[in-house]
């Protein structure tokens, strides 16, 4: 067992901490709830990936890949750790499929999940067939025709509504989702790429299109796509009685009410803590920010802790994350996963 | 060689690769430039770090001590590398202390440089005393004392302008720095903290307080502690004649110029590519990205990868980065190279 690292989760994060495991000659235990690797990207059918443009089924499918190829690798898929025994050095974990992995440390790279849109009805999604959230835009982006769902027409004005469950405090997301703006500056190229007739708005509070971002997203949408950022507050979104969507608010930069219609409102929606993080917790004794996300340890000498020693996480599991980084800390955490092994290797031999 | 990483740089990405490495049971070289180890939070003397609120020289210090105490790593300070030879798995370095180091891979946590606020003139640092750049500012925090460096008063009004030397075309930085925003929240509590008679003036284009800095930073900011966020366009800082300066711009909100006065302005200094890449590109044979950062090799299975087999890069040093990002980076760089190395193992047993 003491060769052994298990990993929850085989997203970008997972994949990347297996991969790292099996790469320094260890062996990687994935236990996967879903039937499907990959995590969101591939669950949710994203389209390109930003930053770096591939198709998500072909990036993520090639660190899937990666992992099912390895021998050192073994995979549940459909199953869950229901149970938790042991310790540091010596964990013995219990899956739903009844089946034991004995493991010297544990990366949780159980990721988030999706703000689901509905709680946030005052904009339409659930009332509307023309209002979706980005996932659904990035499938009709990856089907190559932009139509809109109501009755196949080719939209004149499509409306993508940021911060969709995040800073918003009346529903309890304070947080910041931290890659929705970059997604939807490239989602607002890829409209207009494939349907140079349609218009693209972007409704923001603030536009975090950080780091290398800035030019190859925001300042592209807008100069070669023609994305026009509006700075303003939603209200709602209506029916405006010949078929098509009214997005009502406060234009917060000349501070006057705006009233302009769409044929499809895009919601940019947030990540909400994994939703099972609850049970998470509780199975493998971590504990969780108050936001609900998995709380870190300690940020310079143990970045990828938890509370609980010998498992570490990574990702989205410890809050908004992007996908590259998610990577990075996959690595990260698998690392130390090794660290501890090697340790336990020393300390025998 | 084919047991050592060698790793160029010690500040926190540099230091966790060292440390990644080390723990894995592989040996690492770390050729540090400076006499000091510990990158920018030590050499730049940060505060107190975001998010953790840690002391930087405690923060960092961890880190350093972690990487001095271990015998698997061998430091050489007030040296750079001058020459490679060989390639991927048989690295020969040569260095300026005439030494030189043979090892299978390579990281290169060769970090950024400081935006140089006189690049910014219309701003007014280094003609006016009481400008001060954001380092400088962390500086006086950590001494414990706010005052005027021109005449030692106690400010009334500090104002802490965001995005010197970033977002900024005119003067070619057309990327965002990433962190300055929540930096300068956190520094606007960090004033108030110590000297509560102050006010804290924050002029922004966006607010970039991405993922979990939301709340943290960017509302407790507002809501505890007062600070003023203005967006704002600034045009220039002038002297008012009264001691004082005079900050003019248009307030971008209500499209009105707005000249206020202050006793200390602070330039929210940006990261520019570490000046020496050129020559790093050189020696090492890896390319530089349209920036001048270090160029990516890929993003999902070789996310630390270069241009160049078998050397890897971390942190800053591929764009504006934050402390946190970077370490865990640096521990993916470490692995990658920790991998590399065990491939070497297993092809030669």
């Amino acid at each position: 067992m003491q060769d052994t690292v298990l990993i929850v989760g085989a997203g970008p994060s997972g994949l990347s901490a297996a991969a790292t495991v099996s790469a320094a000659g260890y062996k990687a235990v994935v236990v996967e709830k879903e039937e499907t690797l990959g995590g969101a990207p591939i669950l949710s059918g994203y389209a390109r990936l930003v930053p770096s443009g591939e198709w998500a089924k072909d990036a993520i499918g090639r660190m899937v890949s990666r992992v099912e190829e390895s021998d050192a690798v073994t995979i549940h898929k459909g199953a869950k750790v229901t149970k938790l025994e042991g310790e540091a050095g010596s964990f013995t974990a219990t899956l739903s499929n009844k089946k034991k992995v004995e493991a010297g440390a544990i990366v949780l790279a159980t990721g988030f999940t999706h703000f689901d849109s509905i709680n946030k009805p005052e904009w339409g999604f659930g009332t509307f067939e023309d209002v979706l959230t980005t996932t659904q835009m990035e499938q009709m982006v990856a089907s190559g025709k932009i139509a809109c769902p109501s009755d196949g027409r080719v939209p004149e004005r499509v409306a993508i509504l940021l911060c969709v469950g995040s800073r918003d405090r009346q529903i309890g997301r304070e947080w910041c989702s931290k890659i929705c703006c970059t997604v939807s500056a490239n989602l607002a190229m890829e409209i207009k790429e494939i349907s140079p007739e349609t218009d693209v708005f972007i409704y923001y509070m603030d536009i975090r299109t950080f780091g290398l971002y800035e030019d190859t997203f925001y300042w592209k949408s807008q100069e070669e796509f023609k994305t026009k950022f509006v700075k303003a507050r939603i209200a709602e979104v209506t029916a405006s009685g010949d078929g098509r969507l009214l997005v009502k608010g406060e234009d917060t930069l000349v501070k006057r009410p705006i009233i302009i219609p769409f044929d499809i409102v895009v919601h940019a929606i947030g990540m909400d803590p994994n939703e099972e993080n609850p049970e998470i917790a509780s199975v493998f004794g971590v504990a969780l920010e108050k936001h609900g996300f998995i709380e870190r340890a300690e940020h310079y000498t143990n970045t990828c802790g938890t509370t609980r020693r010998g498992i570490y996480s990574a990702g989205a599991a410890y809050g908004p994350e992007t996908i590259d980084d998610s990577i990075s800390q996959g690595a990260a955490a698998g690392s130390r996963a090794v660290g501890d092994l090697n340790a336990l290797v020393q300390k025998a031999g």
